[in-house]
C-alpha cells in the first residue's frame, strides 16, 4: 500500500526529493503490522477494527526543534526514537498496547533531502519494530523548522484503563525503574554543547536521556492484573506528575525521600524534579500484590496517598529532618536556562 | 475535564499566557460530545468505546504557514475552519461520522498571546459544533512558525467504508457540488494580496476557498446505502484525485467536459485542476440508484470508468473536438507561482 494519501497528495505537489522520501517511509512502514489494522497507508483514512471488548486510547505529542530537542545536540536517531517513545509512554501509562502510529513531519529541505531524515527514521522504526507499533499514516510538509507530531492509538480491555483519577487515601505510591537519569543526561549534553560522537559507545547517563524505554509491559501488567488504582507516566518530573495525580484524584501524597530510586549519576534534585524519565508512577491499594520487578524492571514503593486536607500541603516529602512541603517544579525543556 | 494532559504538562513549563490559552481551549472543548468518547481531555490518553459493529477510521493533516495558507492573506477564522475541514473531508470520503478531533498547534508567541488565537479557535469550534466533532486532546508548543496538525477519528459500519480501490470498468463517475470555486477564490486572494476586510460580507468566490464545507452527510449517505463502489475527496484537484482513484482501482476513466459542474466564477481549468474544493468524487455501478441531490448538495455524473489498457491514457477528457488525454496537474498551494 502506498504511504498515506495525505502524503501521496503532497507528492503531486512536491519535488522529486519529497517523492523519494515518501517512498522510503512507505517501504519502511510495511515491516510491522497489528491484527486490528485493516487498512494502513494508502486511502483517505486508515481503517482499524477493534477486538470485541477492547477500548481505544489515543494520545498526541508535538516535538519542535529548539524546544523539545536541539538539532545541534541531539542525534537524529535519538530524536526519532524519542518522538515515538513519548507517545508510547502515554499508552503505557493507560495500560494499553499499541495499535498504530501516525507521524506528521515538518521538514526543512536540508533534512528532507539529506541523510538526516534516514537517521531520524532509523531511530523511529527501530523502536516501532521493538514495540510492535505499525506506522499507519501521517503527513509531510516543507517547513523552515523541524517538528514532529506523533499520534498513537492503543487498545485496552474495556474498563481496565489506568486513569489518573483513581487514587484513594491509604493507597501506596510506586514508581518503575529509576528517576533523574534523563535530567542528568540532558545536563551532560548541555555541558558538552554538541552531539555525542557517532559510532562511539554512548555513556549510560546520556542513553537514559536519548533513548528512554517506554514502560509498555509494565503498564499492561498493571492493567491486566487490576493492580493499580491510578497511574501516569513521569514526563515532566516526579513532583509535577505527582501533583497531576493528586489533582485528578483529589487526594494528597507523601513521598519518603530515603526510598526514592535515584538513577546512577543523578542527583536527588534531578530525581524529584527532572523530566523525561518516562517511568510509570502508580498507586495500589494497601492489600494489592505489587511485585518487586515487572518484566525485568524494578518497582519501588516511594510513599503513600493521604486524605486532602486544607491544613497540610498537597504533597509532602519525608526527609531525615522531618516532613516538608514538596512543590511541583516544572520541567523547562529548553525554554529556561539550559 | 482539563485540557489534554499533554497540554497540561506544557502548562507547568510555560508562561502564564500559555496557561490562559490552555484554559480557553479547555472551556471551548466541553460544548460538543460524542457518545463514544468515554474520556476526553485530561488524562494521559483520551478513551473511546466504539459501538458494536463499527470500524474506526483515522486521518491526519498538517498545515503550515507559507505552504498551506498565508497569515498575511487568510483570516485566522478561515485557517481554523480549514484546519478542521481538511480532516473532516477525509472522514466524509470514507463515509464515516466524526468521533473526535485532536489538535496540535505550533504557535509563535504573538499569535498565542494575542486575539489571533481566539479567531483561529472561533473558526475551528464553529465547524466542530456544526459537525458534532468533539475536541478530545492535542498539544501546544511555542514555535517560530505557525502550524496546525489535525487528527480526526471517525466511525463507519464494518465493511461499509468507501475506499479508493473499488471502482470497476463500467461504473459511472460522479461528483458532489461544483468544482474550481476554491481555486478561483485563492486566485482572487492572490490578486488582492491581503486579507478580506473583517466584518465586510465575504464574496461567494472567496467563501468557497476560505470556508469549504466537508461533505459528511453525502459520504455517510453513500456508505449507508452502499451506493458507491469507490470514493475520495477532491483536495488536490479533479485530475490529480481521479488519477489516485484510477491507480488504486487499477482502472481508467473518461470525463465528459460538457457535464462538469463548474463553480460560479471559476474556469474550466480551475474545475479540472484546482484543489481544495473538498467535494466527493465517487463511482457507482451502472444500475445503482444515485439521486440528483444528497442532503441538499447536487450530485453530477461526469464520466465513466473503463478498463485499463496500454493503448490509451489512464484518463481521457471528452471535448467538443473529440477525446484527448487528461494529465494530472498537481495543486501547488504556495510552493509555485501564486
Amino acid at each position: 500500500m502506498p504511504y498515506p494519501q495525505k502524503v501521496r497528495k503532497k507528492a503531486s505537489q512536491s519535488t522529486t526529493g519529497e517523492l523519494r522520501l515518501i517512498e522510503r517511509i512507505r517501504r519502511r512502514a510495511v515491516g510491522t503490522h497489528a491484527a486490528e489494522l485493516q487498512l494502513g497507508i494508502g486511502d483517505d483514512c486508515a481503517l482499524l477494527r477493534l477486538r470485541a471488548g477492547d477500548e481505544l486510547v489515543v494520545t498526541t505529542d508535538l516535538s519542535i526543534d529548539g524546544r523539545h530537542f536541539r538539532l545541534a545536540w541531539h542525534p537524529l536517531e535519538a530524536i526519532g526514537h524519542r518522538t515515538l517513545a513519548r507517545g508510547l509512554s502515554d499508552l503505557a501509562a493507560m495500560g494499553a498496547r499499541p495499535l498504530a502510529a501516525f507521524l506528521s513531519l515538518a521538514l526543512p529541505p536540508d533534512i528532507a533531502n539529506g541523510k538526516s531524515i534516514d537517521q531520524f527514521l532509523n531511530g523511529f522504526f527501530s523502536l516501532a519494530a521493538a514495540t510492535g507499533t505499525p506506522l499507519a499514516g501521517g503527513d509531510l510538509a516543507e517547513s523552515p523548522i523541524f517538528a514532529a507530531d506523533i499520534v498513537l492509538l492503543g487498545a485496552v480491555r474495556t474498563g481496565r484503563a489506568l486513569l489518573r483519577s483513581g487514587a484513594r487515601p491509604g493507597d501506596l505510591l510506586y514508581v518503575t525503574g529509576a528517576l533523574g537519569g534523563a535530567a542528568a543526561g540532558l545536563a551532560a549534553l548541555a555541558r558538552a554543547k554538541r552531539k555525542p560522537r557517532a559510532g562511539a559507545p554512548l555513556h549510560a547517563v546520556l542513553a537514559r536521556h536519548l533513548y528512554p524505554a517506554p514502560r509498555l509491559p509494565q503498564g499492561q501488567w498493571l492493567a491486566r492484573h487490576r493492580a493499580a488504582t491510578a497511574a501516569l507516566d513521569i514526563s515532566d518530573g516526579l513532583s509535577t506528575d505527582l501533583a497531576h495525580l493528586c489533582e485528578a484524584s483529589r487526594v494528597a501524597a507523601e513521598i519518603d525521600l530515603a526510598c526514592l530510586p535515584i538513577a546512577p549519576g543523578a542527583t536527588l534534585e534531578q530525581a524529584l524534579h527532572g523530566g523525561e524519565d518516562y517511568e510509570l508512577l502508580f498507586t495500589a491499594a494497601p492489600g494489592a500484590r505489587v511485585p518487586g520487578t515487572i518484566a525485568g524492571v524494578a518497582v519501588t514503593r516511594i510513599g503513600r496517598i493521604v486524605r486532602r486536607n486544607v491544613r497540610r500541603p498537597m504533597m509532602t516529602q519525608l526527609t531525615a529532618s522531618g516532613p516538608q512541603p514538596l512543590t511541583a517544579r516544572g520541567w523547562e525543556h529548553f525554554s529556561g536556562s539550559v
